[in-house]
């Protein structure tokens, strides 16, 4: 104990990575268990002389830490920013307040504005638990959120995270909703928008489920965990910049909820809705065209599920002063012919330079986002966009640009290739009925993406086309023969993910 | 690998308590974290020869363990039944088909009740996340249970764990609907019971939450964790028993769904009907009576509350076959003098040895329990319980039927006493007109209940009761200085914990 009487201990680094949950491990005979009367699961507050987080106790036997010390997992480590040895002094958390309005929430009573805020700020500070991570989800899910709630959690992820601002009245953005293997169109609608002379400081995300994600593919052509100074360097110099936005810590909260709702396999548009939103205010854009992929295997899976959330992400972008543009595109198929992080980027650059057998459907979602995007920020006349991002991409403006934007993000460089390939054939003379978008991603990240980004997959078919028996549909590559063998395995059990019907 | 080409690894015990959570711990740089795509916080299946279970991946950096062993929790190290150094082989786990059914009650559509058996099963393989837990639990207060689901939630809860069978036809129970301190009318009712010939084959609950359990009082008599076998020759040869019942495995989710409400502190009716119902259907119990104290630090409030629960309560018992009497009674303040293992056990053994100074509230709680026990067993004409139960512990029948039980179950002892004691006095003349139910059993708890179990509280006084200037109001006991002064100081914030008011 202190002179305070408080309960004190000496940290220690357990080297422990426990996701984004903070643990402390304590012996059962330390002074501190027995007289906090703190058991295997409590939640406990640690207090230093800079932080105050709380962690839940594992109870571990000696060799561990001494009676007198408390281990901290990573998370906690870096949420408490604290040194080998510090004196920290642990106690009875209080109970989180706004975990009662989660619970009025779950007997029918809508949030208020104020509620929300103190929920996501809680969040913030690592407060809550999984368990009332997916209670809040959850009860949002099944007892729906109104308008004004939609708003009110728009509002309060941005105010919990950082807040960039820009020099210029339109800050163009973009976002799909997810779910399309290879829609690898953000650089390029980048390099357009930056070509025609409108400020797109774009952040982007890398993989949570998917076999890559933005930020993944542009890792193999330039260096993206830019800080914020560096960010600003390439956007004054580039008008814009493909970065990752985890270096940035916009709307941070998000990523904790994310991984609950992604456990969970729930995500309703009003979380959706938020969650997009708050990182596009949050990044300082005030002109977004947002790609809603519509498919059987999309996130969004009917036009009329599209529709509705189309009309909500404009109602809540009105009201937190962002014009939200939705384009409602098909989904039905893979973009372009790379999944994996180098696949993917080897189509932009191919698109972006303007090659003769680029990929024409990335090449054409790509002038139509980018088109779109050209209107919204008042650059071309209603109607013009597209025919004005064409221009911008055949005369090689927008290669220049990516070209330009690689270089002052670091260095442009080529992306990998891989070590292992494998070809899969057409079992039969036949015509390609249906590509399973789910279970090509899922044989891409068993061949190694986003990890190794070189690893994934090559398709070489397209839905409608005729094929002969043995001609190549897609072409497996990794790093491993390990990662090659796992994957075809996977494929070996599902035949039928890419399916070919009679020659129509 | 082996020879199936699956990723093997050998077991290692770690001896961290995660409490119910199964952990594994493994290497970043492991073979099998590498060819499986497994990170932090991904859900792994181990399979060993004799069973498989579902684990969440903790990274561990290398002297914890090899990069060819994975290290279990104790959890997980007990469901698996594991032995050191033992080969076992980890995969992905398929998707737990159930939490489907979850999300549809989420998003609005009502279990069917194979639904809740599939749940209820899942949770009990330890297939559900403590996420998945509150989702269900979430959806379930959300969304509301209509009869046929609290039925179907309270069979279900039957059927995945262990169910006792006894030869009578009538076995009688009782239940207390909790947050009363000093409530401990368990071992008197069974004790006038047994006495009178009815057969009471009673399982008690160590405390969660509180300061004393019922079988944590018992204990400081004679010993509680018969097993199976131990029990049923104490029934057979006393007619009755107060053991444990965390020994035998009765509804064994219901105790990883408490802890997730008491997490949320959110219990509907709905899952408290189920919890205390399927442990009564489980226990082979056939007539019930349930204790409802109403108060406003009660775990029910109101009467109109108390009505409700007590309906459903009645409703859902017929369903499943049990004879259940709801008596709601008065719980605005303790029961008994002593709120503590030991001091509880003192208050039982005076109420039931007929103790001139015996604490009277709980001699009349006691014999309006068992009065209507006894009717509904049948023993004794409607109106007549009371009467008979009063004989029965007026005679000493009851009191040499505790005596005979405790000496079957291993032998009678004489509850502990404490080593340090701390008096609170009145600060003025008055009239006490408050006792403050939570703060007193807090204050319990931090004084060393229930692990030292002549730890606790004496009451002196009661509600209504006159004071002098420095009466004294109550006694703290512990058994070391430390936790006694941890109580003083939490007695000191809370001054109001005993209201004196103007005399009356």
């Amino acid at each position: 104990m202190d002179s305070l009487g408080r309960s004190t201990v000496l940290l220690k680094r357990m080297g422990i990575d426990t996701h984004e949950e903070p643990i402390v491990y304590m012996r059962a005979d330390c002074d501190v268990c027995r007289s906090e009367g703190f058991s295997a699961h409590s939640r406990v507050m640690i207090t230093t002389e800079r932080a105050s987080i709380i962690a839940t106790l594992n109870v571990v036997r000696d060799g561990f830490v001494l009676p007198t010390e408390a281990g901290l997992s990573e998370a906690a480590w870096q949420l408490l920013d604290a040194e080998s040895g510090q004196l920290a002094f642990l106690s009875h958390p209080r109970p989180v307040e706004s975990v009662g309005a989660v619970r009025a929430k779950i007997f029918g009573h809508a949030f208020r504005d104020d509620d929300l805020l103190q929920i996501l700020q809680d969040m913030g500070a690592g407060r809550y638990t999984d368990i009332e991570l997916s209670a809040f989800l959850t009860a949002c899910a099944a007892a729906g959120m109104n308008l004004d709630e939609v708003v009110g959690l728009t509002r309060s992820m941005v105010q919990v995270g950082q807040r960039l601002t820009w020099d210029h009245r339109i800050v163009a953005d973009k976002h799909c909703v997810g779910g399309l293997p290879g829609n690898r169109t953000t650089p390029i609608v980048v390099s357009i928008l930056a070509a025609a002379g409108v400020c797109i400081p774009k952040t982007s995300s890398r993989a949570i489920t998917s076999p890559a994600g933005t930020a993944d593919t542009m890792e193999t052509l330039t260096k993206v965990d830019l800080d914020l100074t560096a960010m600003r360097r390439v956007v004054e110099r580039e008008g814009g910049c493909i970065v990752w936005g985890g270096a940035i810590q916009l709307s941070p909260v998000d990523d904790l909820l994310i991984r609950v709702e992604r456990a969970l396999d729930i995500d309703s548009d009003a979380q959706l809705v938020a969650s997009v939103l708050s990182k596009k205010v949050a990044a300082g854009s005030t002109h977004v065209v947002i790609d809603i992929p519509v498919g059987p295997t999309a996130k969004v899976r009917t036009p009329e599920a599209a529709h509705v959330l189309a009309r909500l992400l404009q109602r809540v972008g009105q009201d937190v002063g962002l014009v939200v543009r939705p384009i409602v595109t098909d989904g039905s198929q893979p973009i372009g012919r790379g999944i994996g992080p180098a696949l993917e980027a080897r189509d932009v650059i191919a698109v972006t330079r303007g090659d003769r057998d680029a990929p024409s459907d990335l090449k054409e979602r790509s002038i139509l986002l980018a088109g779109e995007l050209l209107e919204l920020a008042g650059t071309c006349g209603a109607g013009r966009g597209p025919v004005e991002a064409r221009a911008v991409l055949a005369d090689g403006r927008a290669w220049r640009k990516l070209q330009a934007i690689c270089e002052a993000q670091g260095g442009m460089r080529t992306p990998p290739t891989s070590t292992q390939q494998f070809e899969v054939t057409a079992p039969a003379r036949g015509s390609v009925t249906g590509l399973d978008s789910r279970r090509l991603a899922r044989a891409a990240k068993l061949a190694g993406a986003p990890a190794d980004p070189a690893a994934g997959i090559d398709l070489h078919v397209r839905v409608g086309q005729s094929v002969e028996n043995g001609q190549p549909l897609f072409t497996l590559h990794a790093q491993s023969p390990g990662e090659l063998a796992y994957a075809r395995e996977y494929l070996a059990l599902h035949a039928d993910i890419i399916v070919i019907g009679p020659s129509s």
